[in-house]
């Protein structure tokens, strides 16, 4: 099944709901936000210079999903915009906003909250707000999404660690499938041929999204990209791959159980790509029309470090709640492949293990944030 | 209630949703379709004398609606550009195309259904197509939806016979609401004050219309709108406003048998208005931004000329018709207002009473068609 069908975080508002499990990636945007501030606050300077200050501001975010984060991002450069823009004496400019994620994303949901949005944007500057035109772009972004030169400022968090589909190498044939037997994505026993076929299809699709954003922004854009990632270039190191190796363990602890047959494991592997910042500054030099301004990575604990459970109704485990995080985020396209009857026995068991874990190990995950500059 | 909140079609793909009882809708677009190629080929001959056969085709469809006509529009509009560009041995255009409806609007039922859009139009057009960026925009179009000169054509079907608010002159105290007694809209027997409060109503709309419209539009841009109208400058005449005076009988029918309080239906006013040309003139010549290429007015049958029934299920009556026609665009704002326990009945005994009218009557809807061009 295509994974544009299968990649789909878990819809409304419930117990195991991505709007009420997506505290990880809000933290990872709330860890970015100093290298976005850079870049928006570059971003109007090159307007200024250019006499532009009379133009439109295009802005886009890529992989929005459809939860309390989606108009993060947006409030966030629109209130550094108007801020920067009012010591800066200049006119607020008109700015339009495209929110685009995959054709199966829940945009009524996020047009619903878009009056409350203004409402509130108006009021956390004080009445002084420009005209912001919100629209919804469904579709992938490993492939043109706007016009030629329309977008000046293009961002993308927690959503380029998910490849376009499975390594097409572990795809082919029964055999080939069952190269990463009892695993779900890179193991450290994996043959070295999973590692490559991962490694290819991050590349292939990593150099399809700089292509298309390069034809899409327009000279002197700035662009500014978080994934999840890893810190060495060995890509079997536990901060890349060890959340899905426990989560191999949970679903063999079920398949020792019958509740799962052991092939089912075999022939999953996620779409998924942790890379590490070689890979990735490798594929945007082979491009040539972006500019690295900053490329950082940072440490997110694996349960973004949630201070207190956001259902606010009882206090859980580490473990609880990584894989509460987890499974708002994996349950669609997991449910595709094992089937739904599984998830609740599947989750529960993971959280144990991956609280023990967590006892006894410092893990966390790498996540990658870089920013650049279209030439 | 907002008018935002309580105008929207149908939902779903059930027997009274608006998917499914929306030819009259179609029958109006098909009707106006001459006009829109004429205004369509004008921009394609613009956009080559300007030599800028390299740039980039905005379209915005405003109320587009969520069913089989929303991307009937979109469709007919990028064939035709493609055939004449390779008539004309252009290149073909990048084209983006916006999808406007209020927030309430079912955008994920249309954003599912482009990945077969998509694949239709490369067929249609022998592979040969441009690239197409499709987004959606919520909102209502009483007011700015996109940057200021951002759109070279504009298009409008169905939609702007809906006001922004109830007329406020019958908003205003229990004694005004009861100005209209026993009416849903403007009536024969109506009192001057109602037709002059519906007649400021929507000059005020649409005066807001084709101000923002004049900001958003390129010069030499090109703007189609279809609405209901009327022939004569007399807004009591039939073929405005007896379709609304049936359905006032039907809920009068109701109160007598107990089902409806009297007092309920002198306070439902429709927020709709069928304007005559001369009102939609002075408009756009006030406003001044637009040069009247054509303006026509055309009978359409009030069940839309559908030759047979299109759930195919039945052969329905002429009236019944009718009857679910126009369910399928008032049924959320009628329950609203008066429950939705009655729905079933009144539209039963509406189709009877416009069953019976239509058999002694040859009264049409009037539909207006207006194309302009930006100066």
């Amino acid at each position: 099944m295509e994974v544009a069908q299968i990649l789909c975080m878990n819809k409304g508002g419930g117990e195991t709901s991505y709007a009420r499990n997506s505290s990880l990636q809000s933290k990872i945007i709330s860890d970015s936000k100093r290298i976005t501030e850079e870049a928006v606050e570059s971003l109007i300077i090159t307007f200024s210079n250019n006499n532009d200050t009379t133009s439109v501001i295009s802005i886009a975010d890529l992989g929005c999903s459809s939860g309390p984060n989606t108009l993060l991002l947006v409030s966030d450069t629109l209130n550094l915009i108007y801020s920067k823009c009012k010591r800066l004496t200049y006119p607020l400019p008109e700015v339009q906003v495209f929110l685009n994620d995959l054709f199966s994303n829940d945009f009524n949901y996020i047009f619903g909250s878009l009056p409350e949005f203004h409402r509130r944007l108006v009021v956390e500057n004080g009445g002084e707000v420009g005209p912001c035109f919100i629209s919804g772009v469904p579709g992938t972004f490993y492939g043109r999404l706007f016009p030629k030169k329309s977008l000046n400022f293009v961002h993308s968090s927690s959503s380029l660690h998910w490849l376009s589909t499975v390594p097409e190498g572990l795809l082919e044939g029964e055999e080939k499938r069952r190269m990463n037997k009892g695993k779900l994505y890179i193991s450290p026993t994996s043959p070295r041929s999973v590692l490559e076929a991962y490694g290819r299809q991050f590349k292939s699709d990593f150099w399809k999204f700089i292509k298309s954003r390069s034809e899409e922004m327009v000279s002197g854009g700035r662009m500014v990209l978080s994934l999840m990632g890893r810190k060495s270039i060995d890509p079997t190191t536990p901060d890349s791959c060890h959340h899905w190796e426990l989560l191999a363990q949970a679903l063999t602890t079920l398949a020792s159980q019958g509740l799962v047959e052991e092939n089912k494991i075999d022939s999953f592997n996620a779409p998924y790509y942790a890379p590490c910042m070689e890979e990735v500054k490798e594929e945007i030099e082979k491009e040539g029309s972006f500019m690295i301004e900053r490329f950082e990575a940072f440490e997110v604990e694996w349960d973004g470090f949630a201070s207190e459970d956001e259902n606010g109704l009882k206090i859980l485990t580490r473990g609880q709640r990584v894989a509460k995080t987890i499974r708002a985020v994996v349950e669609t396209m997991l449910e595709s492949h094992f089937g739904g009857h599984i998830m609740d026995a599947l989750f529960q068991h993971y959280g144990t293990i991956v609280q023990h874990y967590l006892s006894n190990n410092r893990t966390k995950y790498t996540n990658l944030v870089v920013s650049f500059v279209k030439k």
